[in-house]
């Protein structure tokens, strides 16, 4: 009788704790930082439709592909995209050994902190200096390079890690979806392999679904070991109509779902939009001034014009930062 | 009592299907189509080492990743590589839109079945043939053009279709892997919109698990609707030191697991193996020309030549067809 009492009791035990569970699941908002109203609740309606068997709009799992842009979607993309802090500080941190640098630009108005002289250089003088500083290493000489510039530089505004300016209610979107059974995957315009060496920490997002821009590699070896040489040419801009052609390359199937903030993502959400079945697009809009920034048709960085004007055509998600998030960033 | 009794029964039976299924996980060989000798031991040394917590081998899942060339390694490729006959077939296709192919190399050789003709055009001649097939549509047309013919096509020597003529040892040691948690990656030569679309079905790789080369492609509006072109131009290389190259655009980080047959394979076992930890390499010889074929260091396709040197020299695992496998296809 011990056997069967120890039994009823283990199994009177597990119809508990799973009851209590039940409650729990019930009852947890899995987007709490995500105040009640129209893009809350379109979200969890998605969630709701694509994930239940038996719902007109069930997706299999392996077609649960969730695409976000990076700048300005997860992480902040002001006063500049933050790779170009990183930019600068890989000159300053070079110029030692180029005192030409001192006469030269771009790099003299880097060096200088002098915007103004470093917008005039223009297209060209952003391409040269961000080859000076991308290229000419190996692959993992590079993401040790980041790996230490991620882990000590600071946000001139919050002077704190840039790696904190993440959004603390899409870190929750993230979670949610993933829970259940999205695979999410970042397609940005920036770097690939300056977004890699972090992501997976920050963002539960691993390097192989990670898209970006990127230079050309070279395989070289060296006496008996092989390396990956980083080479001052553009390999691929994974930006505006370059990020339908990403989301084809890399991961080779049409997302059902994509999240943007800006024109650059405007392609990206048609190309996810156009496919067959339930979809659903976001944008991200910047209207918070004091707890980050406010920014749309007129921004130099992430312009938000044609993308808001589509979004408002075709009734896609827009979050109003200001009063659909009661929360910005984890640490707050 | 009647709880505790339907309880107590439930626990018993509960407890007796646990004790049956490990017995029948102790037992089941998961490579029953490998023979006995040092090859299958040392797959199953490797990956119960990587696999075992603990074990000083021991890999966390994340980076448990193995790496595999497709032609000559998961599926046949002689008398040529696969995509071959579905190029050819797309020729002669495409043969009574273009009458003035019945005069012009290298579609004369082609339409005229003549190999000694079109191996004198050279890869010029190839190139020319593969943009003229595999360029000049969108993504969605291109997918269901390959859909169709490998639905259809069938082998000259086995007159079955091209995906029955898989390695049945490959497809064990596949699933073997992935039941410990491995991520299975296919890294080809081969078009990877050519192999995307069956991939899945039958290696059970999904689309964003398979690198391969590519063309470029174009984001186009028609009207409302999105669509990718695909261009008449190399976007990359996936062979040789591509491969390694491939591995870091599209993965991101290094395999602990390389599976090739050629030198076409040699930078990707080089660089998987110059990791740090515990590594995996291994190389299909073909050596049996009565149930497949038997070829090496005289081949023009899938030519094993340094690469044998080095997998001999390095103790890498090279499985000897013949000998090692007993069974070939699965069909068999």
């Amino acid at each position: 009788m011990k056997t069967v009492r120890g039994c009823f009791i283990t199994c009177v035990l597990a119809a508990l704790a799973c009851a209590a569970l039940s409650t729990t699941i019930q009852a947890a908002d899995p987007l709490p930082s995500w105040n009640d109203g129209v893009a809350k609740k379109s979200i969890l309606q998605f969630v709701a439709n694509v994930a239940e068997k038996g719902s007109p709009d069930f997706v299999s799992p392996a077609d649960r592909i969730a695409v976000f842009d990076n700048d300005g979607t997860l992480w902040c993309e002001q006063p500049m995209y933050f790779q170009f802090f990183f930019t600068f500080d890989r000159v300053k941190a070079l110029a030692p050994q180029h005192p030409e640098w001192k006469e030269k630009q771009p790099f003299k108005a880097v060096l200088e902190n002098d915007m103004k002289a470093f917008q005039a250089a223009g297209e060209k003088g952003l391409a040269e200096i961000i080859m000076t500083t991308h290229a000419g290493m190996t692959t993992e000489e590079f993401e040790k390079i980041v790996k230490d510039w991620i882990a000590t530089a600071k946000h001139p505004r919050f002077n704190r890690p840039f790696t904190d300016l993440v959004y603390q209610p899409m870190l929750e979107l993230l979670t949610c979806l993933r829970e259940n059974g999205f695979k999410t995957y970042i397609v940005s315009g920036g770097g690939i392999e300056f977004m890699r060496p972090w992501t997976e920490k920050v963002y539960g997002i691993p390097p192989e679904q990670v898209v970006g821009s990127s230079i050309k590699l070279k395989f070289e070896m060296r006496v008996d070991k092989p390396v990956l040489m980083r080479l001052p040419a553009i390999d691929f801009i994974d930006d505006g109509p370059g990020k339908p052609v990403g989301i084809q390359k890399f991961i080779g199937r049409r997302p059902v779902s994509a999240f943007g903030n800006s024109d650059g993502d405007l392609q990206m959400l048609q190309w996810t939009a156009a496919g067959e079945g339930t979809r659903f697009m976001l944008l991200v809009h910047h209207t918070d001034a004091e707890r980050e920034w406010a920014y749309d048709r007129q921004s130099l960085i992430g312009r938000l014009d044609k993308a808001l004007d589509e979004a408002l055509r075709r009734r896609w998600t827009v979050v109003d930062m200001k009063k659909d998030w009661n929360k910005i960033f984890p640490f707050q």
